[in-house]
């Protein structure tokens, strides 16, 4: 566990204490998981800021679905979809890795793995699907971006 | 669109660019929405360090699964579940919103709204789980901490 370990003893007091429970610009930023990706300071901003939900590849999913209806419930009343060039989520043999693990565990995998193959394409089927589903109470500040990580800045906006 | 106009307008050259694609820490870390939580800097990192997988609660759920298969792709190897006090995903109320989004929409939502009631057994119930479901390459340094937002310090630490 050294690894671990380290990383918890560094668990020292490095952040603020004592932030206001709800986020300054109330919004809620969905974004990739990438380490390349600082959501909060792409769009200006800091903790404090913004709900993050993050999962690969910045994908609207069921989770983060949920998470954008507890992020509304608690005062957000805009969305922004961040996805990012040469995102690994992308070049995950998601087909290939279910079929290689369910031969090895015996039984199908429930869960939806995601594979999308075009980062535009992907966005804006996340970017409608947020304004058509009937689960959130503010749905028309909705928009979408795709961030490049060679240059630091947001090439595409999707209204 | 005011306020989302204005996000889009400051995303500028704010962020670093050119960063490894690895994070450097070959670590991921799930953590809440939260705008408190800043998950890098609770575990004295920054942006490169981690990939953040981020839903309401900090919850080991299928897309939060999903993200880890992702990330361990791409070379992670160590996991830290990251809860924190004063969470709002436990005020959520889960069942009630199902029952009245249900009844407004007229269909069964079938997705899992993850509501929970002690931030300690729920965080003892995802690290188990990592451990145990045969889907993650790397799973012997899996990790949980729960954060104070009021201090700024990890208060508990599942082994």
């Amino acid at each position: 566990m050294t690894g671990s370990d380290d990383l918890i003893r560094q668990a020292r007091n490095v952040t603020e204490g004592g932030l206001p429970k709800s986020p300054r610009k109330a919004t809620a930023v969905i974004a990739c998981i990438d380490s390349r990706v600082e959501p909060a300071r792409v769009l200006g901003g800091e903790a404090g800021d913004y709900h993050i939900i993050r999962n690969a590849g910045g994908l609207v999913t069921d989770d983060s679905l949920r998470s954008l209806m507890v992020s509304q419930f608690h005062g957000t009343t805009a969305v922004v979809v961040m996805m990012h060039t040469d995102c690994g989520a992308m070049t995950y043999p998601a087909d290939a890795e279910r079929a290689r693990l369910e031969g090895k565990i015996g039984k199908r995998i429930s869960f939806n793995m995601h594979p999308f193959d075009d980062l535009e394409t992907e966005l804006r089927r996340g970017v409608r699907l947020l304004r058509e589903v009937p689960l959130l109470p503010n749905q028309d500040r909705i928009r979408g971006v795709i961030y490049d990580v060679d240059t630091a800045r947001v090439l595409t906006v999707v209204e």
